[in-house]
């Protein structure tokens, strides 16, 4: 329930920006200007490579959502887990794969994927350029169960 | 309150996709595979060259936000609005400008927008190419108001 161990929330949290209307710049190597790039989680054994950013939705504004900026450096893989909250997904750099359930599906720029209530699921770089795509959830939200290392 | 005549509901429907996990192929000239176009909202003299693509909230999932892909043509305009909801829209395909309250800002790939409560604002397309962005809204939100036609 937004708990600060979750893998939406846990990492260094962005700075205050503003609570009013504003514009982030993308910026060179998709850094946005003035906005701290995170961890992904807490350090584990089943993740690896990936930087989180901040857009939206956790630095003063009131959405009953929040959008993230994921990449993950080539090798690199999220935690195969599970959770009773929906991922939006939506590539924006690269190419990478998901996996949902037992399939696994290659992705480019501009796929979305939706990933159903306690699906599990795992996103993967096994490409030589960082993979990098948005994720938007509910601010409200279950924490994750890691279905097993990998 | 989700009004079907406000601008994020109206026009066309998207037909029901699957409610489990999936993946939304972008195929060419920003279109996704299999999901249907619609017109930005009902027509009107005060926005102009719009579609809207619905891609995640609106289709069987239970998120409690929907994502939109709205692309404007060259010279095109969406509505000069106001509305109690936030908006957070990233920028996808070509440039465009956004107004929030009196300042007019260029927007290019990636930039982020947050429109907060009640900030008067509008996104224009004055550029030769199509201007498309993703923008994220709560699934409840409240009906915009018109603040005078263009």
């Amino acid at each position: 329930m937004n708990d600060p161990s979750s893998s939406c929330d846990v990492g260094q949290q962005a700075g205050p920006i503003a609570a009013g209307s504003r514009v982030l710049r993308l910026g060179p190597d998709f850094r946005w200007q003035g906005v701290p790039l995170a961890e992904y989680k807490q350090a584990a054994e089943h993740w690896s490579g990936i930087t989180r950013t901040s857009l939206a939705g956790e630095v003063g504004e009131s959405t009953g959502f929040h959008v993230r900026y994921f990449e993950i450096a080539p090798g690199g893989f999220s935690s195969h887990e599970q959770h009773a909250h929906e991922h939006v997904v939506i590539v924006f750099r690269g190419r990478g794969q998901v996996q949902l359930g037992e399939t696994v599906q290659d992705l480019e720029f501009g796929d979305v994927v939706y990933v159903a209530p306690h699906e599990v699921h795992q996103f993967r770089n096994p490409f030589a350029e960082p993979f990098g795509f948005l994720c938007i959830v509910d601010a409200k939200r279950d924490r994750p169960t890691v279905i097993h290392p990998v």
